[in-house]
């Protein structure tokens, strides 16, 4: 780093929140997708005020800010891939109000999902959103990806919970947006803007979120399937039935497989296991529903359909379906997770298209995810020290976001854009579109210091 | 309007979609607010391409364009300030699917609320948002103010149920926003900055919605207070409760006395009236959760708690509470009706705070409205014809903003800028967000042609 923006830097946060030491850049370099590269240095700011005072400079120099959270993003949005100022603001980890009354709570965006979650969980409420990144991602990262989860279908996405931000501008301007009221229809909608805009447009440095009572009643039922079409149809049936569960997870065959070949769960080898929670804060009302998708299983031949008895029960089925991810990572050197997202209705045909994609480029795939909102994780496993594998993977994910595009879907239901999806951005949205993204990225950050060459802004 | 653009319109709707008549233009030239304005002429486009082509011989001619639904805006949205040319969204008013398996409908802009709700009816599902002008007001209407209504705390307002938008841009352009899956971060959410944007930014023609499931439980109950903070202390003490009533509205003494004066209600003349709604798809769960509310009434000293034994009874207490808005309207020869929003805990202090600004100005104030979601509506009600009363109105009103913004609430939660809160944008907004929304306005508007003249975006 230049040693006057170096001095700048320092004179705002303190020689011990800079760094410049080779373990924190190689570790600010990557994130949890496969890009990487080295940022010049790395700031921990304490404050907005800091964290205005840094993009002062930073604007003034045109030098790239990346802010950056836990790192746990899949599509290289914390990866400084033009190098200059990381932005780390896990120092700003304080939960500054829970308040019941008004059903909202005031973070600064280092605080980590979980230790919010605990933090609420005493007074019967909790944040809805649920990224299965939970234990170490941050809430700022979750505002900035839009994080979704297990339960979108009925809860939503973090969008759906933010009342209000304050956002330092990338010339340091500190903005507040939003109100502490349920409801603001006063002015533009500037805080969804923020949201999920992936540190391209202004540093969140504090967020008040609308939270819920948790509910107290929860049935699980675990059902698999011999046949895809079959499953396919249970699913969509499953939202003519009346009722919208909790969580509506699938694994396909070659996730079973795998999970199967590394741990001793068990699993049945099918092509399909739907795993289903229905909830509410009586135990009729889980049931009622429960009872709901069990008759649209049964009517498209199963191979069986088990009731979770016990929580004990219900938690080992959640088990099997929570360690697809970590269990796919480890079969080969590398790995690809996707998130893109159909309709319901097209969710087989998304199915099979993956499994066409899969033969065709020789590839392994393996498959799970949301179906209550049409969002699949096909999980690329291949070994990246193998040339031929990794350019027969990048045409296989270019495949798969044509395939998506041409179901009605989307990219990305909740991984974001980043680096890994920037150059297919155009398959989704047409010129006008593109054009005022570009335009509103120009608009915010003339300069273009903020998180620089993501989402295909730049162009 | 001149010949040349007359003809250039004509050319695009045909002479029998093109208007002058005197008749139309003073129909075009109020909404439900106070404020009026004759535009030079009225057209009805019949499609997405025809909006585009009129914008575009509006933008090279610079002349304002008017987005018009049903025109009950209380705000003055639909005022055309600055004259011009409205564009009356009426005719183009197709469902243009509902798909069940996709949990989504695509309608078009000047599709009646009700209408809707109707076509969804026989499924099952629902559009959750519920503006309480539903029997007459558009669904662009609905979008283009981010309708709320009295279910907002439970089921959100109609942002959250907006998956994609076809939209014209002033030069023309036709864009897509959003996507047809249930969850996408595919690039920034420009979806969410249409809704509510008041018809500044672009012209919304295609809107494809989010629906559930409806509710097939309900129960009703009415609690009277005598005392205000008792009152007040019940209500905050529902979100202690654990769960979230569907409904959860008041009355104030004074609306509860003038309803009594001009109906045949006989209401009990308490300082408020709390009517609740709890729902489910069970019985159970609308009185688990029913139970949970009447405890806290119990213990915050009411006069009376009533609970609907039939669906009748139900019916007969919504029905005073329905009744409020017009009873009240027909006191006197005008209203204004505002729709400042607090903090819940802060309801009480807004209730008072009304009290002493209706006694400073001598000035009748009835509140009732949303305490689930601190969304309250005192409506102001005077002789227009009395210069010295509408400047006292004018006076109070200023005062009721300052109050709700003292409360750390906001001058709107369901009602919109318009012109009627323009001048009092400033109260909310810091600099850098006032100067983020004009400039967010000149990027998409740079000739100013939609709706000019509104929430303050000129200064």
């Amino acid at each position: 780093m230049d040693e006057k923006v170096k001095q700048a830097l320092i004179a705002i946060v303190g020689e011990r929140n800079y760094t410049e030491s080779l373990l924190d850049l190689v570790s600010y370099s990557y994130d949890a997708s496969e890009h990487t590269h080295r940022p010049s240095c790395g700031v921990w700011p304490q404050s907005t005020e800091q964290v205005a005072e840094i993009l002062k400079v930073a604007n003034r120099e045109k030098i790239p800010v990346i802010p950056r959270g836990a790192g746990t993003g899949l599509s290289g949005m914390a990866v400084p891939v033009k190098g200059g100022i990381v932005l780390d603001l896990n120092h700003m980890n304080q939960i500054l109000e829970v308040n019941i009354e008004d059903r909202l709570a005031v973070v600064q965006p280092g605080v980590v999902y979980d230790d919010f979650q605990n933090a609420l969980a005493p007074s019967g409420f909790f944040f809805p959103p649920d990224p299965a990144s939970g234990q170490v991602s941050t809430l700022g990262g979750n505002v900035a990806t839009n994080a979704g989860g297990l339960k979108g279908a009925k809860y939503g996405t973090t969008r759906d919970y933010v009342l209000a931000l304050q956002v330092v501008l990338p010339d340091g301007r500190i903005m507040k947006t939003g109100s502490r009221a349920m409801k603001s229809v006063s002015g533009y909608d500037l805080t969804r803007l923020f949201v999920g805009s992936e540190g391209t447009l202004g540093v969140v440095t504090e967020m008040t979120f609308k939270i819920s009572p948790r509910p107290t009643a929860a049935s699980t039922t675990l059902a698999t399937f011999d046949d895809l079409e079959d499953a396919g149809h249970a699913l969509t049936e499953v939202m003519h039935s009346g009722i919208i569960p909790s969580a509506l997870e699938i694994l396909g065959r070659e996730a079973i497989l795998a999970i199967n070949q590394n741990t001793d769960l068990e699993l049945p080898e099918v092509d399909m296991m739907i795993l289903v929670e229905t909830d509410g804060y009586t135990r009729e009302e889980a049931e009622y529903q429960m009872a709901k998708v069990i008759g649209v299983f049964e009517k498209n031949n199963p191979r069986e359909i088990k009731r979770a008895k016990t929580q004990k029960e219900a938690d080992e089925l959640w088990q099997a379906r929570k360690s697809a991810y970590a269990v796919l990572a480890r079969i080969k050197t590398h790995f690809v997770l996707e998130d893109v997202t159909v309709p319901m209705s097209r969710i087989t045909d998304l199915l099979k298209g993956i499994q066409n994609i899969a033969k065709e480029h020789s590839l392994q795939i393996a498959t799970y995810g949301h179906a209550g909102d049409g969002n699949l994780h096909p999980q690329i496993l291949y070994d990246g020290y193998d040339p031929g594998q990794v350019k027969r993977v990048e045409a296989a994910t270019a495949d798969l976001f044509s395939l998506a595009i041409e179901l009605d879907g989307t990219l990305t239901g909740e991984h974001g854009i980043g680096i890994s999806k920037a150059r297919f951005m155009t398959l989704e949205h047409d010129e006008a579109e593109m054009a005022v993204m570009r335009g509103l990225k120009r608009f915010f950050d003339p300069n273009n210091i903020l998180n620089p060459g993501k989402m295909a802004l730049e162009e």
